[in-house]
């Protein structure tokens, strides 16, 4: 079983998330970054996403739209760097919240066959980054890095 | 004689920016937006610069290039918002320290005639955030900010 960690120190505007996947950097890296995969793991249990625009590449932008029985919740952003198969930089950001952009570094690190992925985001506040921790995105998080294990193990 | 603000508060990522301008934000966001004005204020006295590359919509780029006695520099990054006349969220790198993205948040108020620019910067990481403060950015600030003033007296 692998686990997700979540860290968030406090008086920071960081969240980092570490996650082990039994593939290799460029199967995970596909998964990740396949417009047709990314429907079947992003995102929290119990709801469906829509993937309206995502063009990995510097400067294309990527929008989507998570509905669940409580209503729909839409995201944004740009990616800034793209290493295939090793490092993505990008923005983030929910639309109920414009003000609160995000820039986040992924990182695929080869264990050997195995592979780890570290997202290192920054929050322009610490109250903007408590706010994120409160919305309850761990849940999203977790459920998302299992569903991404299932779609591995295809 | 408008005074440049720099702010950059102990243990934190942050550096904040503040600038007043005897001019509209029509007129500030112009020359801060203009493909042919930016290389007449951007960057240190004594030097020049090459803009390569600058669309300022979301997903669009932007890179350029100072160029001084003790050699060139590059920089370059990606917009994700772009409100014209008050808000441009952007991306910055240099090309020296390609793992310090950091995201840079710019508000043109209003203050009746007169505008003052706020640039909210974060970095990755505290230490990334302190090695760009002792590169000697603040000249650059400082310089660029008396350089604009100029460009809007014309």
């Amino acid at each position: 079983m692998n686990e997700t960690t979540i860290t968030a120190q406090p008086n920071t505007p960081f969240i980092d998330v570490v996650r082990e996947f039994d593939a290799t950097p460029a199967q995970v890296y596909r998964a990740w970054t396949d417009p047709d995969l990314i429907p079947q793991w992003l995102g929290p249990h119990g709801g469906t996403m829509e993937l309206i625009e995502y063009d990995v590449t510097p400067g294309g932008r990527y929008r989507y739209i998570h509905r669940d029985t409580d209503g729909e919740h839409g995201f944004r952003g740009v990616f800034h760097t793209v290493e295939t198969n090793k490092q993505i930089v990008q923005t983030f950001q929910y639309d109920g919240w414009p003000n609160d952009v995000s820039l986040e570094t992924l990182t695929f690190e080869d264990l050997g066959g195995r592979t780890r992925v570290h997202t290192h985001a920054v929050y322009p506040s610490v109250e903007s980054r408590d706010g994120m921790i409160a919305s309850g995105m761990e849940t999203g998080v977790r459920d998302s890095m299992a569903r991404l294990d299932e779609v591995l193990a295809r």
